[in-house]
């Protein structure tokens, strides 16, 4: 699949972090944005921006903040062939934690919402685009968006934006083939002045798979991560992405060697990836957090049936 | 997805067993045969059957040659609720190593085959039936067969057999959704009085995808094993397939609960699932034989970025 217009972001440490607080060490990420950087992926989302008034930087890695001198520390006087950027959460960053991008190595800042937040979504995203970054905004758990919501927040972001994109992130990994298909016919529909992007989540092995899907409908904005490495079951391996897509400018080598170099290691100390139980939150349209919970429990962690009856017995339910 | 017409094959022994040659306990495969009798599972392929003459039974398990009567014991007094079947593979079994079907405890026998040994795909498939087997045949490494041929054989299959399915075999694991889609079509277009069915590998995560594409395009015999174990980068996942289609005859608490009591243990001795170097040969429409040679090399195992400069460099391929 050759498309010009396809974009690929790689958010292997920003999603990365979420597993281990972002404590990835700076010998670690350089390495990562080496690879990253010599691969012909076009974005690169180094962390989470947020506040250390609301983070206390001593429980969490550097990764967390990601902040301008970390990130010119990772870069060197290494050329940069792609654009650099973070992920902000709405309520977790300040105005002045984001320095005019003139003066920032960052080039693009992504806005992650829930439907709920869709206003404060918008402003942040305004607010950023104000300040010289190419904007986007993420769609969280959009399995769990009512309809009509989705289409009001769609119309809002097409009129009120200069984001460059909108992101479906697929953030319990539920969605099937069709549901994607129906998803980015939708927001093609809508964002006349505005790409679609798809970030998924693999609790179905379904990751790349579903990427493929959203491709093939017209998104032309893709996330991936390499080994699939995220939060629960992970996201979409950036090196199956790139290997599916012919654009020559794309080299799966560097990706291949860092695998080798950093993630096998690192996937001996901290656990992403297909598991049962976060199978079993994605094929019922869940949150994570039940599984994340039960993998840190040693005597339940691979209690797969009792864990299936629990989260599908209503009456527990409540308990939750 | 609920079409009545689908029927699910769990081919969890047969597939597994290509790892270490069958050698899988009574104790075990009695396990496995029970979870799989209460998930609702329409037909079990419990192993090959294939002649003492020509495999050591020192060397190869039980599961090699599933004999009617390792059948009859794994069976004991259950109540079976699905029916039992085995592979053959063309030139691995005598005639008289296939007793009359009302003398024997199976039901199905399915034949493997590479395109260019159809005919002899058909006379075995001919001389099961004839002895009053459901017959069925696999058409193995798809994805390297020329259209021409794979459309005579789909005419001669059609004309000369009374199988209940032909199967689509990514063997590579290499297919894409769009020539699942085709080769689904395909089949449907030439077999007016035979069912389609697909057998996936997840060399590139796509072994449930792909399956799912197929049921989507209309194939209704889909093959899947307990957590996708199979050779190299292994199958399409039972316990995704099964809670995928909505029939309420499907079960999947029997499957988790084995996944616990059976296969975290044996996924510590054999290896199988979605490793870079079957991602390569994946990639690559190449056989996994490589991928696996690779994993048996403890120097080379994980030497990713070699490997691939290897498969891809077109004068080492004349060494292999």
């Amino acid at each position: 699949m050759f498309r010009k217009e396809i974009k690929v972001t790689d958010c292997t440490l920003r999603d990365g972090g979420l597993i281990n607080k972002w404590q990835f060490s700076h010998e670690m990420v350089r390495k990562v944005f080496l690879a990253v950087n010599q691969s012909g992926v076009d974005y690169m989302e180094l962390g989470y921006r947020a506040s250390r008034k609301m983070f206390d930087p001593k429980e969490y890695g550097p990764w967390r903040f990601t902040t301008d001198e970390d990130v010119r520390e990772i870069i060197a006087d290494t050329p940069v062939n792609m654009k650099l950027g973070v992920m902000v959460d709405i309520g977790r960053v300040e105005e002045e934690d984001i320095a005019p991008c003139e003066e920032s190595p960052l080039d693009f800042i992504r806005v992650a919402t829930y439907i709920h937040d869709i206003d404060k979504a918008i402003a942040l995203a305004n607010h950023v685009d104000a300040k010289g970054y190419e904007s986007f905004i993420n769609i969280m758990a959009i399995s769990t968006a009512g309809e009509f919501e989705l289409r009001e927040a769609l119309n809002q972001i097409e009129a009120e934006t200069n984001v460059v994109a909108v992101n479906i992130v697929d953030s319990f990994g539920f969605l099937y083939s069709e549901s994607v298909h129906y998803l980015v016919k939708l927001f093609l529909e809508k964002l006349k002045t505005k790409s679609t992007g798809f970030h998924a989540h693999n609790n179905q092995q379904l990751g790349f798979a579903n990427t493929i899907e959203a491709i093939r409908k017209g998104a032309n904005y893709l996330d991936g991560t390499i080994t699939g490495i995220g939060r629960g079951a992970g996201n979409c391996p950036l090196e199956l992405l790139l290997s599916f897509l012919r654009n020559p400018k794309f080299n799966i080598e560097p990706v291949l060697q860092v695998i080798e170099d950093v993630f096998l290691d690192l996937r001996q100390k901290i656990e992403w990836g297909y598991l049962i139980p976060y199978m079993i939150t994605g094929i019922l349209n869940e949150h994570p957090r039940t599984a994340i919970a039960l993998r840190q429990d040693p005597q339940k962690k691979d209690k797969y049936a009792e864990f299936y009856r629990t989260m599908t017995t209503p009456e527990c339910f409540s308990e939750k």
